[in-house]
């Protein structure tokens, strides 16, 4: 039997998951992996299960100072102290299992060189997906394959805010309230609602699916404020359902996609139907074609699922498996393309006067959007809501098109663009 | 870089597709993984693709006997001699990965031994889910879970039927002979569409899941050959969809239900939209909850995805992991529980008399079985179907009092029982 000493940095709803989970499947751990879990040390600012005093450590330097504790567990969330504490533990030659995106994904190179340096491992499984073990599928059992192409549903906040949206055919701002009270949304939503936490989720995923770092900052994005209830019942009609989706592409050319958006999916693609807090990733694998793996993206005891596998995965590693895109790959930093090519739902406000669906096609032929379909609503007044679906066009064209639309006289308002994908 | 010299076993579509697989990802296999599969020698009585006459083994012993093959992909379907080939493989050190879901699980015990005997890996996730790497998930990333559930869509021929079946309203003989003229279904079906190929599956996948072996012959087994296509029809009425499941529970007592047949299920469950030949694996953790994964089930490049990636993997191992069942266990095998409960739809063609439905209410009543709803429909003549669907019950109470319904006179033909889950 293998004893792992372990602490837990962090005893929120997960800290306190994993706690818990250690406590209840521990039996069952040892009888199957043969892998004893004990948790040595906890530190946190504040408790969210009863701990025993002893167990609660003072400082940091008091884990990193004891030699028996090889593995900790952080799930404090945040950039600082997060990072530091992460650091120290990996050059000490401490495993760490984390379920920070925003840290990891910001901070990579860095802490992937304290751990070679440390000779420590450094596992996330839990920073993207939640329970669903996305990372190490992509590592361990997606070797014959090159990633083509990733969609994900990693957001469960906004998943949860467009299912209820076009299920009740609620706007936003009534949804997101009821989301807040029930404790699905945060007090301030803006990590989750303007997609930042789907970014951090894909900068991790295509990273490691494409072997290039896909860094945060180069992901194009556009977060769930905007949609308005108006245009998911149209997409409804339509036959499409609105996502918010994290999508990488790699390019024949070798160039990749990375966004964070916004989408429209056919209503039966099998992403189409995860519904409320839910996660899903659909990947195309050269070999393996379509997969996709559904389950929860959050939660106490599905995040620390994650965690814990991820210690007991790390205690039978003779040598901590890296990223493999660090060194053993040519290029360190992928090549993003921002041109790419896909489908539009575009909603422009008009005045119902002759002559201005003419106008507004010209622009679009001008740079080379060609439109598939035209829908005119009924509107109020004068005004009226005109639906145009896109053939596939340029992102750049498409954008220079709608900067001209939205300057017509005839038009009210920003248009609304939705890309439209499958 | 480690340049690991492999043996091909079988040479029809998957060892083709392994072949191939393996010339077109080398070199994206090299950088990523840092390991180099040369196919050193292939043994097979037929080949699907062109391969030099120099690679061309004349029999197992030129394979056997070469001391520089350190890896076998058996793929040769079927016992003997795959069985006896795999056996002296692995005594001889070899690392074995294979499809082969029918030697495997019925041998299991047997290569498991010879694979330590030889300090040689055992790997076969391409047996379960053809591409969907649910078996080093189960292994690898899901060990902080007890596994309480099992669904599986695991026989993409069975499904594509089922899905024929109710999107065109067509019988299931109609069905099968267009899925034969497409090469969706065997000459002889057998296999698939009397569920042997999902017991294979499942008996393997149960055994993993539940940490306790799960003998092939002890999974209650029913196909799909006697479904209608008004049962079909009726389940869709009712709000269903007929599926062949592969269904594995353990209970809280630590036994095990493990049985395939067609099942109803709730159409918004996630397994519901999986359409055609298509497999999805839905589990239940204890930490996790729902998860679902999804995917192609068989066709060359998915299922060469499940052996290369094996192979990476293998290469990787400095010690191989074996299943945890066998030795680390308390039990050597399962207790499996025959009487399980769940929801039963029972359709039962009646003469239209008075009285009928009381008798048979009374039959159902007498041993225990309540009734939830009851659908007379119309039928042809003085003959017609009565739909009952039931409450829970017990297996054997439901079977003894459909063994005196069929005894009743006003009963024409035998009762259609399928098992209602979720």
């Amino acid at each position: 039997m293998k004893e792992i000493k372990i602490a837990i940095l962090g005893m929120g709803t997960v800290g306190g998951g994993i706690y818990r989970l250690i406590q209840r499947e521990s039996k069952n751990i040892e009888h199957k992996d043969g892998v004893r879990l004990v948790v040595k040390k906890t530190l946190a600012l504040a408790y969210s299960v009863d701990v025993p005093e002893s167990v609660k450590a003072k400082d940091i330097d008091e884990i990193l100072s004891d030699g028996e504790i090889t593995m900790v567990a952080e799930v404090m969330g945040g950039i600082e102290p997060a990072k530091e504490f992460v650091l120290k533990c990996l050059k000490a030659g401490k495993t760490v299992v984390s379920a920070n995106k925003d840290m990891i994904s910001q901070n990579w190179p860095d802490l992937d060189a304290a751990a070679k340096q440390g000779g420590a491992g450094l596992y996330f499984e839990a920073a993207v997906g939640g329970g669903i073990p996305i990372l190490r599928a992509l590592t361990d059992s997606m070797q014959a394959n090159t990633v083509t192409e990733i969609y994900g549903i990693v957001n469960g906040t906004t998943n949860y805010i467009l299912s209820k949206m076009d299920d009740f055919g609620q706007e936003f701002d009534v949804v997101l309230k009821e989301a807040q009270e029930l404790g699905y949304a945060e007090a301030n939503p803006a990590s989750d609602v303007e997609g930042l936490d789907a970014r951090y989720k894909l900068s991790i995923l295509a990273s490691l699916a494409f072997h290039g770092r896909v860094p945060v900052d180069k992901i194009y994005l556009e977060g769930i404020t905007k949609v308005t209830r108006m245009d998911i019942g149209i997409a409804r009609e339509l036959g499409y359902v609105v996502k918010l989706l994290a999508i990488g592409k790699k390019l024949a050319d070798g160039s990749v996609e990375a966004r964070v958006h916004p989408t429209m999916l056919k209503k039966d693609h099998p992403l189409a139907s995860i519904k409320g807090s839910f996660n899903a990733i659909f990947i195309e694998g050269s070999a393996v074609g379509e997969m996709m793996w559904y389950g929860k993206g959050a939660g106490d005891f599905p995040t620390a699922s994650a965690l814990v596998s991820d210690m007991v995965y790390a205690a039978h590693q003779e040598v901590h498996p890296y990223a493999t895109f660090d060194n053993r790959y040519e290029a360190d930093q992928v090549i993003i393309n921002d041109n790419w090519v896909t489908e539009y739902y575009v909603r422009v406000d008009v005045l119902d006067q002759p002559g201005v669906l003419a106008r507004i096609a010209g622009l679009f032929g001008a740079h080379n959007v060609s439109i598939e379909s035209v829908l005119q609503k009924s509107g109020s007044g004068s005004a009226a809501p005109l639906i145009l679906v896109t053939h596939k066009a340029n992102e750049q064209d498409l954008r220079a098109a709608i900067e001209e639309i939205a300057g017509l006289s005839e038009v009210l308002g920003a248009p609304s663009v939705i890309r439209v994908e499958k």
